[in-house]
């Protein structure tokens, strides 16, 4: 594309993005939880533009929008491109939006440029991916890719009590927005007619800002291991428990993530290891803690390192507190497998960036992504573009117009690859 | 002392003890807060004891509690024992209770068996301690001992904001009991006329217990150098930001306490160091802290090794902070200096323990008490007896009637040897 109209589009972009921040609870940065009254505006304003845009609208029983392009050869699987349109309380403009509104500016020019494509494209907004309002997450892929069925809504609960199936149903869907040709679809949920995903979003990290790169080609989504350690040992004196006398469950904690960083470290990347939260019984200066509770969040792009290191660790933990005459409990939380890319397509993507004169890395994200639920189904691809700072789930959350506009150039042209 | 007197002596502290217990406000143990009803009860009950005893009671501005016993040279200085009645909340029966038993039981005793003594004896209930209900501590010993002049408690207040000045001035001190002379006074506060104090108090420890000894000689009471350590470094994303790319603040803090443990174990006894209290940052399990606050509790008998400590640790944490790319921010928020016992006293109570066939060791009180308050104005000496695992400042504090025995024996003897 020449720059004017690299331009024109990035223009198109911008204004969707900011279009798009509108829909808000009150507060800072974007606040846009699944079936709120702002998300529900959001998507309705969604289908209203993909329609203006000559796309198919459809909708599906949780709230999915979909935008179709409709290809010559309709009977072979769709292409489907996208992310997701909630937000965490209080986040930025482009966590999940950007890949919406990228998508949606793709299929729109390449529509422009070259008409008809041979394939079917299909954008798509997912209706909720972050986990901010249920403790449930992915509930807009995870009814495509049949992670869920539905049956999961009655007894998930909200921080106010409301279940997830009355929020849903409270929720009306009629109001969605015919195409040209007069139709509304309303689907089950389950899809098996898509052949590819590919999603654009912002890093939410500082490597590509840190080495100075435009585009990351994601190789893998990260597998994820989370853990509740509780250790228990004996509250005491401060003053009068002579050092070897003690069962300090905090100094027994310290040692326990004092190696976790340096097995961590010595492991290397992409492993990464943290304790995100960390509380102590009975948290008063002058008492000897007799009990500390730690998160573990431990994630590695093969399911194998990330076994092996957790099973290491835990057992060096047990080690330690035998030494330390405390008692160990280990509460899994959470294991996700890791979701590798497809080569052909993350390949693909490294010539694009090459023949458009990119900087680009081949990498790993250590973010969870709609894309993981997909990589298991059909060929999968990501694009990141670069986060400012790393900054991402805050106000704060920032990438430029010419870091967007590159992301948005990279995945029309796999788009046409994959289409036409 | 003969056996039967032992034992009648003892059944009387043991009856002593329980009828203090019983002034308490309701719930676990024992909660009898400064200016308090049950406070208030607890020192008139005392006054009544004292002057069945047939000491002289008095009554200071602050509300300590004194019983006289009268000796044959008046105009010498007095000798003084005793202890606090006020107590943490739900705190045991000992703590405090024990030395003003004892110290009117032994006075009895004393009293009963050689008649009157030489040297003025005195006993005393401090009004406070503990520092439980308002943010201040040794009220009662402090007022005797000049520390406190009675200004502090205008602005002081409890966590209710009732000042200790309008807490103090509900209370009628007026309530109090004739002596068999019918004189009351009440004294200013500060007293020049005390010549030595002995404190007898449970150890609030393990090493007695531990050790299977009876008696332990404080040879001082430690300094204490209490912080506030606030790290900050930068909260990210725990999935997407590379090990090597962190600013963990709980990481961190998690290297400065590892080393904190390491460095007061290779110290030795009687050093000790403990972090009790620690606070993160969001707190968040998927994110790396931003912000720690932990809190510092060194104690050591000798200032100069406590402050070579300090700074040593100190000097350490700013090494770490600089490599880590994290501020340190350090709040001194107590030091005080260690509080040598006389070593003619202690020399003496060892004596004690030799003659009557009580095993013994000399030790160090890693615990504050009214005694350090004396220490630099006055010969000062402490006797421990063992403490049930350790435990204090709890329901479950607990002496044996044998361990608190042994401890008024010797106490008897010391002021017998010290008064007659």
């Amino acid at each position: 594309m020449n720059d004017s109209r690299v331009q024109a589009s990035t223009q198109k972009l911008l204004e969707l993005l900011e279009e798009l921040a509108a829909f808000t609870a009150p507060g800072l940065g974007v606040t846009r939880l699944l079936y709120t009254e702002e998300w529900g505006r959001a998507q309705t304003f969604l289908q209203g533009k993909m329609a203006g845009f000559g796309l198919k609208v459809t909708t599906d029983k949780v709230g999915n929008v979909f935008g179709r392009l409709m290809g010559r050869s309709p009977e072979q699987k769709v292409i489907l491109t996208g992310s997701h349109i909630d937000t965490v309380v209080n986040g930025g403009k482009y966590d999940g939006a950007y890949g919406i509104a990228a998508a949606m500016i793709a299929l729109q020019d390449l529509q422009k440029n070259f008409g008809q494509p041979q394939r079917t494209l299909e954008v798509v907004s997912f209706c909720e991916e972050e986990g901010s309002r249920f403790p449930l997450a992915y509930w807009g892929s995870g009814h495509v890719t049949e992670r869920y069925d539905g049956s999961e809504a009655e007894n998930c609960m909200d921080a106010d009590r409301i279940s997830l199936q009355a929020a849903m149903a409270a929720f009306s869907f009629s109001q969605s927005v015919t195409d040209t040709d007069g139709n509304i679809s309303k689907s089950t949920g389950a899809r098996n007619d898509i052949d590819a995903f590919v999603e654009l979003h912002i890093e939410q990290g500082i490597i590509l800002e840190t080495t100075d790169t435009q585009i990351g080609v994601v190789q893998g989504i990260v597998g994820q291991r989370r853990y509740m350690v509780k250790v228990s040992g004996v509250a005491n004196h401060a003053g009068t428990t002579p050092m070897l006398m003690r069962q300090d469950a905090l100094a027994s904690a310290v040692e326990m993530l004092y190696v976790l960083e340096g097995a961590a470290k010595a492991a290397g990347a992409p492993l990464v290891a943290t304790s995100g939260k960390l509380e102590v019984y009975p948290n008063t200066p002058n008492v000897i803690p007799g009990e500390v509770l730690f998160a573990l969040d431990i994630r590695h792009s093969e399911e194998e390192e990330l076994e092996c290191f957790c099973a290491k660790i835990l057992s060096l933990y047990h080690e330690i507190a035998a030494e330390r005459g405390v008692t160990l409990e280990v509460i899994p939380v959470l294991h996700t497998l890791p979701a590798p890319m497809d080569t052909k397509l993350s390949t693909a993507l490294e010539e694009i960036c090459l023949e458009q004169g990119k900087t680009y890395r081949m990498m790993v994200s250590g973010a969870g992504h709609d894309a993981q639920l997909f990589a298991p189904r059909c060929p999968t691809a990501m694009i990141f573009v670069p986060s400012r700072a790393g900054i991402s789930h805050s106000p704060e959350e920032y990438s430029s117009p010419e870091q967007l506009a590159a992301g948005l150039e990279v995945l029309t042209a796999m788009l046409y690859e994959l289409a036409y």
